[in-house]
């Protein structure tokens, strides 16, 4: 029967005095029923280099056992010991910066055979200590794994092998990244510079991505050694995280979590976002969204935040909100990092669920609602599968090219990622994530692509014959814009997509007082453009020429006046839409509108917008959950508009047109009544 | 009888041309009685490795002496020659930046045998020469000490030994600085990794303990040397300063100023401060009633501004207000750095009393009328003594921890230090400052402390029992958080103080339009409290639960408004009052009025307040001195309200409740009569 | 006869495909009669030590020939191959920053042997294979070429050399350097310091100069080479750039252009600036004077935008306006860089006149008639001749030290030329620059010198005696102020030209809410300060105080009021005026307005001014030729003052005292008819 996991990552070793069994009788007090544990102290359970003590990963285990708390145990790599470092210093990363400095996580070469080494050996001690053992349901390699900018020598020298590999010759380098240019030309191989310092954002681009493929490797080893002594029924997950602007913004730049994510059973997550008065959901959406589609699956929630940081603190109800959002992306599992809050070094104000004083606090008791629930509700809940109409493609490549050539006022890649994303998010349509290789577009009836500016000419080509066959695409500025090697097209712009979309384009400017006149298809469309909406165009603009395209918006400007910004072109059997300008949110939103309803998905879930946010999936049984949101500090009105169904947390029913008012913060669970 | 000195910092070494004789006629005409030389010119008196010169302090010395001008003379320790750093480059600090480079003063490792070995003898060789020339009244060792942010491998080395001296076992620090958190355990002495890279924020507070240390033992050290050759009547002083922020703002964070005065015969400092239209007189005070505090005596400003920069160039009158500000904190000397405007360098900007061009301008000619009333009032105004009843409680520790923990916004304990005690300085309510271990706490009728951050126990329990015993208290938020380690106490917060303090919290936040509620006790005091105060609160908030405290500020929010900001506690015969969150200047007054007000020290001079400062103190013959200064561009009335008074600078009479005008950035010194 | 050059730089190496038949035709449609070759290709031209390719010149050279497009060769050494690097890493400059690393260009220290001896051999296999081919019209030594701010040992060692050669003795240094300061003293020549970590900023000053002269030496060093090829008709130039603010902002640090030009036959320059709704002209204006100022003749724009960046694309016309500016500053030829868009690395985004994809597009076809009209108009419009009356005085030594010296805003000296060089460009006062060491003041009648901050005496002599013989003078603070090793005079300020300037200044401050108050003689010239003028003082005031001069602009404060702001001294025949602080544009362009009223120079040209520009010049013919331009988005009316004229472009005769209007970034060009 499916089953929600209510978690805490826990730390016996920090513990500033014996906790065990109080905090497993605080644990099952809130419903919490997995543990994650031992992925940062590896100088605990290996004091000496071959001297091994697990003591406290096995009292651990035997008392969680006990209590009927599962566990999930992590291998303890992604932090060295000092003994390590002292005995080869090599195990740190070379990078831009200069040589490595002890003291922090995440600092290795995990390239250096002295780290494999070490890092094998735990592995295979604590894993094997620990597979056999009831609690252990799971196993999470490593932790964050990225490549920490590792670029020493020895880095350089599989890169370069990695270019002969790849490319034959250096002819074909010189002439593919350009390499003429500022006498960067290489002739020789023994001569190829180390790549830290080039000014080549091709080569910068290429050495990125063998990065990426270096942690692809590095944590597929890591499965294959567990997976040696993983027994049935048990899993092996990552915890991938997002890029970090505080909290989780975007696609990972240093990781290609889909090549990443097929070694593991199950995808795994931290996801922190903004809280208080900032609280949005967007956050959980997006990182749920992209977890969900790296194995097409469900996924979990190793790392949230409880209490975190003095700007983080839940509002009364926000724990909850957060729990049942997490589930509504499709989550089976919600773990907060962590229990308690530590005493000691870096995170001390990175709060869990306890304060440091270990005692009962607001958070706390509102988690132990959510545990309740969790329990009460988890086969209904658990297992929720979706059927998104819409995708999202993104691309590592080109997040890494939009670095090296960064719109004018510094925005990168997940700007316009988040941009276009959110606005789905706000007008309640739900999507998954998708790669430029993904081979079957076809699943999809509408693909919005962020400025895709970097890729191979095979998905570009794809995309035209997804919209000959009736796909509907939405573009933005850039996208089509250079090929793998970040070498610009010569083609007219938008090269290999001005087919579809019916356009071409020369020049592009920055914006200065610029603002979009909309034309009548979109000014008619009443519902899609308020009168009122902000029509000023920032950050960057295309000239754009339709040749078939219809425009949408026009530029309204002295000299730019006579160029398009948004056109849309039906082309086969589908249509593409090219938005060539960063414009507003309410723009935006109402390009997307068009697009969603060519694409003949409009629903009643768009009759409600945010704050008001509805996901919807099938659950094990068929049934379908629908959850509603309030993600505002006001009680809001909302008319159902679904099928009759029952409110799963009081028992009630609710037909459809019935109105209901969503308290602040508020969630309401939802499952269809047999028609 | 007493004395009041009046100087300059001269350097005859950096003249452009002869100047000697014509200085020593300015400075009589100024008033100057006394010179401070030889502190930066080590190189210019051993021009080569053992080759002595010291010309110029032979004739500075003799001319000085002739013409009737005392001389401080430095140790030239703190600039070091190009010679010492070509023999033996590791004279130069290794920071946490890499390796030393020449060129600046206070690039040194204050631990360097080769540096002490060096420092030791030109020390010696200047001190033995100058120590009975009858001009030399004293000396001060180097100057601005601070330990540089020295961390070599030596120094390194000796922190592993003062670790396992102070600590004994690695399974002791283990536990006490947390380091099982993210793999930092150390389990050999000998992997015990350089803490230049540590994240553990109570291992870094350590180890800028110890090199606060370091800079107590080298000038106890250089004192010694020093004391080998002083002369009966003769003293040593060394010149502290305090954390600069392009201005003297705060406790100074790389020297432990109450342990290093230890060893000194008087305390010297530098202030400076904002002037022109910012001058407020705060750091004068602040500076002075550290200087004063350290060994609770007088003590010498040994620099302070004449003209200094563009910005800070004095309007008409200041000088004056300024030198006596340093007198009404208890400074026994004023001394400008420096004479003269330097023609090279990195100070060139930096004026003193002459400009440039060695004549005289508006700043020494004010500075001739100051010279005047110093040689006229110094028997009155000297030696100076103060009864102060309120202490201000502030320590390294704190400060540091700080540092690794900082406030959301930035603020450091310094903007904590500096928030309590601005608002003390602008009511007229003088005070000393101590320090945690501070074994008189029952001198003082209110003690304020704030952000103690880090403390050990034994402290904490005597503040507890000196509330008991009818102290007061006024603790900011964050105080008693941590232990001497910078661990978070286990207790519930803020831990042992909660006895005093009859409250409890569990959760601190970000305020994010947050404002006060006062309390009717403190809504009814209407003279504490303006009715159109500022009630915003910034940067940091507690959610108190008070147990036994009143409430005296509560929080307006849906959310925390609930709990209590600001509270008092009737606690034994005392009470403890308890800031819970930074607020405006107008409620941090409000709650110090009403600590003084319990603490029954409300008097006179809290009818006046800024920009109307009153100082006062004892005279040697137990005359009761007092200053009034307008701090302010408007000339200002003001009622009198002390006992009748002889206006000293004018012979004038003044009687209790005379209400007279007091000129813009003007100063009246009273004596009292004998009633 | 006389004839204009267009051109682009033009680099067949960075070709995506064959395109070199293509391109020429697409040039020669576009009228582009000259293409700039090589300078950035080195490890194209000699892919490995001693193995050489020059293909691409070669082919390059005989199409251009074919099709009458000259070419101007580039020695390739401002970026060195992979393989120099790899065999002699010591090309790369040390810098204070540490090794050089890899990657960009211009990162070579200019003095190493190994890249000397590379660098002469290419220069030597290059230029003596083309030299004598009939397409080249000249060569451009290096590019952009400065010094890297190479400072390794090798560079100290020399500096210390050249130290000893300049100064005699360390006795000397050390007193004109004031090194006694902070025990900065150099007692041996062995121990003399590196000066990468000085913070004497005579000293750092001094390491500028030597730095500059590097400079000078390395071109004169390449010059010489190339010169053994050079054919009669062939000329070397240089391609000077200046300080960098994202666009040709100032006087370059790095170089001293006026004695690097020695070298060279014909001076050569990069201009690029602002476009759009930001386009002034001013730097095309500061650019061209500086350039025309380096051998007192025509010179050539070697680069200048064509689209260039996103926020540079011309708006329509702009282009043209920008061509014409160029000739009518003295150009005798007007580039691009460059030809077509670069498809990798690090300019992809700096667009040529072609886009990416090769096509025509809206700046190509406006270049077209640029090329038509360079043609038509060669004969009229090139060599033309300025006989300039006003000169801008400026110092790389004055720059360099106000580097160390920053005025309390981090304005820099560019700043101050600029405020004063944009004011006499707004009122149509077209001016030429010389050097403190121009010999030949008289030629002008009125000298402007912005902040001469270093400067030995003898030439502020030479200015005194020029305002005795009749000159003027318009000095602005800080002049004066400190002598050729930045040693503050010791004289009143500003020292020497006190006596030109009738007054004397001690003190100088911040300005915090000063205004200035016009006296009688400036406020009764309605014409020169509107009444609603700016008055309000910024970054710098020196409290001045008149001996003989008369007072032009008093300051407005309560403290500083008595002093004077702008005075201007009556001395022999001529007049000085000194501008004590920085005010608003409108107060400076009433004071020089004054002064060029005062050097008998106003004229028609000053009835109008920006946006509407007017530039003068004598064509070979001895025709006067009279630019006017709009630089603003608005179409102008203009009156016509000057002497009846043919409309160059059109044919058409206007009349003095005609009116018309010109059109929003418009140009008119004249010859005037004879009388």
């Amino acid at each position: 029967m499916p089953k929600l996991r209510y978690g805490v990552a826990y730390y016996d070793e920090y513990m500033p005095y014996e906790r065990l069994e109080q905090d497993i009788a605080m644990m099952l007090e809130a419903g919490i029923n997995v543990v994650r544990i031992a992925e940062s102290t590896w100088s605990t359970h290996e004091p000496q280099n071959g001297v091994f003590d697990f003591t406290s990963v096995d009292r651990v285990l035997d008392a969680m056992h006990a209590a009927g708390i599962e566990v999930i145990v992590g291998t303890p790599t992604y932090a060295v010991p000092a003994w390590l470092v002292k005995e080869h210093p090599e195990v740190l990363a070379v990078t831009a910066k200069g040589p490595g400095r002890y003291g922090a996580r995440q600092i290795m070469d995990i390239t250096s055979p002295a780290y494999l080494f070490h890092a094998e050996r735990i592995i295979r001690k604590l894993i094997g200590r620990v597979a056999k053992h009831p609690a252990v349901i799971g196993y999470q390699t490593d932790n964050e794994t990225k490549h920490y900018e590792t670029a020493g020598d020895n880095v350089q020298l599989q890169f370069v092998k990695y270019m002969r590999e790849k490319y034959g010759t250096l002819a074909e380098i010189n002439n593919r990244f350009g390499l003429d240019y500022w006498s960067n030309r290489i002739n020789s191989w023994e001569e190829f510079p180390s790549v830290v310092g080039t000014i080549n954002g091709s080569l910068g681009a290429e050495f990125a991505r063998f990065q990426r493929e270096l942690v692809t490797k590095f944590l597929a080893w890591q499965v294959g050694l567990v997976n040696e002594y993983k027994q049935p029924g048990q899993f092996v997950t990552q915890n991938f995280d997002f890029e970090w602007r505080g909290y989780s913004f975007g696609v990972q730049p240093s990781v290609d979590h889909f090549a990443a994510a097929e070694a593991f059973d199950i995808a795994g997550v931290d996801i922190y976002h903004p809280s208080q008065h900032e609280l949005t959901g967007t956050e959980i959406s997006f990182g749920g969204d992209m977890a969900r589609s790296l194995k097409q699956s469900n996924y979990l929630v190793l790392e949230t935040q409880a209490q975190a940081f003095p700007h983080w603190t839940p509002y009364p109800g926000q724990l909850r909100l957060q729990a049942f959002s997490h589930l509504a992306s499709g989550a089976n599992m919600v773990a907060y990092w962590h229990w308690h809050s530590i005493h000691n070094s870096f995170e001390t104000y990175w709060k869990g669920l306890l304060s440091h004083d270990f005692k009962p606090n607001p958070v706390y008791n509102e988690a132990k609602t959510i545990g309740r629930d969790f329990r009460e509700l988890g086969s209904q809940l658990a297992d929720l599968r979706k059927n998104n109409k819409v995708a999202v493609m993104v691309s590592n490549e080109a997040l890494t090219a939009m670095e090296w050539f960064k719109l004018p006022d510094g925005k990168n890649y997940n700007d316009v990622v988040r941009w276009l994303y959110d606005e789905l998010y706000r007008m309640n349509v739900e999507c998954d994530f998708i790669q430029p290789s993904c081979p079957e577009l076809s699943r999809y009836s509408l693909i919005v692509v962020p400025a895709l500016y970097a890729v191979d000419d095979e998905p570009l080509e794809r995309l035209n014959e997804y919209v000959r066959q009736g796909g509907h695409v939405v573009y933005s500025f850039k996208s089509g814009f250079a090929d793998e090697t970040v070498k610009v097209r010569t083609a007219v712009q938008p090269g290999i997509i001005s087919e579809a979309c019916g356009l071409s384009y020369s020049l592009f400017v920055t914006p200065h007082e610029v603002r979009l006149k909309a034309e009548p298809v979109v000014a008619a469309h009443e519902e899609a453009l308020a009168p009122e909406a902000d029509l000023t165009v920032s950050t960057w603009m295309e000239l754009l020429t339709p040749t078939t395209a219809e425009v949408l918006f026009r530029y309204d400007h002295p000299h730019w006046g006579e160029y398009a910004a948004v056109t849309r072109n039906r082309h086969g059997q589908g249509s593409a839409t090219y938005i060539g300008c960063m414009a507003s949110s309410a723009v935006v939103q109402s390009v997307l509108k068009l697009a969603v309803q060519d694409s003949g998905l409009l629903g009643p879930e768009q009759e409600l917008s945010f704050p008001v946010i509805v996901k919807t999936g099938i659950n094990a049984a068929n049934r379908i959950i629908r959850y509603i949101f309030n993600y505002s500090e006001q009680a809001v009105p909302v008319t159902y508009r679904h099928e009759a169904s029952e409110e799963l947390l009081t028992g009630r029913f609710l037909a459809k047109g019935e109105t209901f008012e969503l308290e602040p913060w508020g969630v309401m669970i939802l499952g269809a009544l047999p028609e």
